[in-house]
């Protein structure tokens, strides 16, 4: 595939953000930003690592790594504006496909008003993406994972373990209930960027995007914050057929699977109602799952409470009785 | 290897850069500008493609990545300031190594101030490195390949073909005359950051950083501003010794060597001196090597001039005779 041509193939038409000075063509693009700060991230893809061609059709491959992105810019409860792509192509892969991931990407852009404002493409023996996001927060409004404090609330959106449940269907064909939702929820999910800055008005808010697992991302901010969490097994969010899956797979999944990129945010009881009413204003689901703590021994570790038990939950995905 | 611990372990401890807001260490970094534009691209290195470990030991992989991507910044007139490093490790690397590429990466970063905001590392089945950098430029002048104009004078800084050449006696043991500086310009090329900056006075200017060679950049130039440009073959600046070679490689590595980082230019004939006068303030050699003329047919042309005779060089590589 001609390099040169394919650039020139991706490049957009017409730019959505009146800050963007140049775009592609030159040695590199200009922006301008002179009243908000400037947010940005880079995350790569890895075919056979992070995807599979057998459940990953190239546009959504595209779709899903931008949003991935994307999702991240949300947690810091900025607005995404920009992008950059270096992709790299092995020989197996036809330009159609490589067309088709673009986009896919291309249709994540569209729906968030993001430029393609930069990028490479060579040739490698292993089809991998990365995406450089660049997005605007209000001056000094950026939503850091440090500031959660204790009795806070602590709240995700959406329901959780529905991207790997969408992924086991996938992998394993079989007689599923709502086979096209779970699907869906792993090849197309949805970054909550509406959400994020419709909680503008919050003065103090913890926020992680939940791309690793709840666990994870919940540990990250007690970490960060250097507080305990407590969640409460009861409260989490779950769809409505999740359980079709063995106690064992829900359980997994919805604490360690990672990928739904729904957020998990902590914010001081008296703005909890606020919250509720963005998300109902967005059309999501918000739920209350637990409360920061102060720290038990040292801080930056997570409870689950299970009826009267309460136990750790690691973020490298193991719990154990205490 | 540890992702996290190798994060945390190329983490800076210290930031130089005051416009930033928020380093590495949460969903994404944060800066902030607001009397200059800012300026963004991404370039990525393959193993086996863009380089082997024969010829670069970890260390100059990391030193030569980072400054191609300043060298972007460079022909934009402007200062780098930020980077991010998107890395995917194949098993067959050592932490160690992979220390070794961000030593290179970090030595750059020391002597043009920028910090490292963000990246992720992965693990693949080849080295590859994707590195975005992000700089600063006085508003509303950053420069462009498409502002050249008939009469302007053609420069380029340094001497061609050292990189390639060195590359050759790194590929091919050999008896060479200053193999240390041709081995040192392929491994550790030096971004023309303090020249560009100084010419910020002059109005306009075009400029390319030579990645492909001088037979592209000066193509680009010529196809972005709707002009030919005309080359003189005697004016190309060659290292002292360059003539060891035969004038088959001299001919094909001036040209179309590429990954010389030097800078390549257009300035009306008026700020022509100023330009020399920059150069010689910063210490590297500038050389008129043509001019740019209004179009003999359709625009975007590149003619070389040998003594008398005068032939189309084009970005492809290859010469014709006309």
């Amino acid at each position: 595939m001609d390099e040169f041509s394919f650039i020139n193939s991706i490049k957009q038409s017409l730019y959505k953000q009146s800050s963007l000075v140049k775009g592609v063509g030159d040695d590199a693009a200009v922006f301008r930003q002179q009243t908000q700060d400037i947010v940005t991230a880079v995350d790569t893809f890895v075919e056979n690592i992070h995807f599979t061609r057998q459940t990953m059709p190239p546009f959504y491959i595209g779709y899903r790594a931008l949003v991935a992105n994307i999702s991240d810019i949300a947690a810091m409860g900025a607005s995404p504006a920009f992008y950059l792509v270096s992709i790299i192509i092995p020989k197996t892969w036809t330009e159609n496909e490589c067309m088709e991931i673009f986009s896919g990407m291309k249709k994540v852009g569209k729906e968030y008003r993001m430029d393609l404002i930069g990028g490479d493409t060579v040739s490698g023996s292993e089809l991998s993406i990365s995406i450089t996001v660049i997005g605007y927060v209000n001056r000094g409004q950026a939503r850091y994972r440090s500031v959660a404090k204790d009795q806070d609330v602590v709240f995700v959106t959406g329901t959780l373990g529905d991207s790997r449940a969408g992924l086991h269907m996938l992998l394993n064909q079989g007689d599923y209930i709502n086979e096209s939702y779970f699907k869906e929820r792993h090849q197309m999910p949805t970054p909550r960027i509406d959400f994020v800055n419709g909680l503008q008005q919050i003065p103090r808010m913890a926020l992680n995007d939940i791309s690793d697992g709840i666990a994870n991302e919940a540990t990250e901010i007690a970490e960060a914050s250097e507080v305990d969490i407590h969640l409460v097994e009861e409260a989490i969010p779950l769809a409505e057929s999740f359980d079709q899956f063995s106690d064992h797979l829900q359980e997994k999944w919805k604490y360690f699977g990672g990928e739904d990129f729904e957020i998990l945010g902590t914010v001081p009881l008296k703005n909890w109602s606020h919250v509720q009413s963005v998300a109902d204003r967005v059309g999501i689901q918000v739920t209350e799952i637990g409360k920061v703590v102060l720290p038990r021994k040292e801080s930056g570790n997570v409870y689950l409470q299970k009826g009267n038990q309460v136990r750790p939950l690691t973020k490298n995905g193991y719990t154990h009785l205490t």
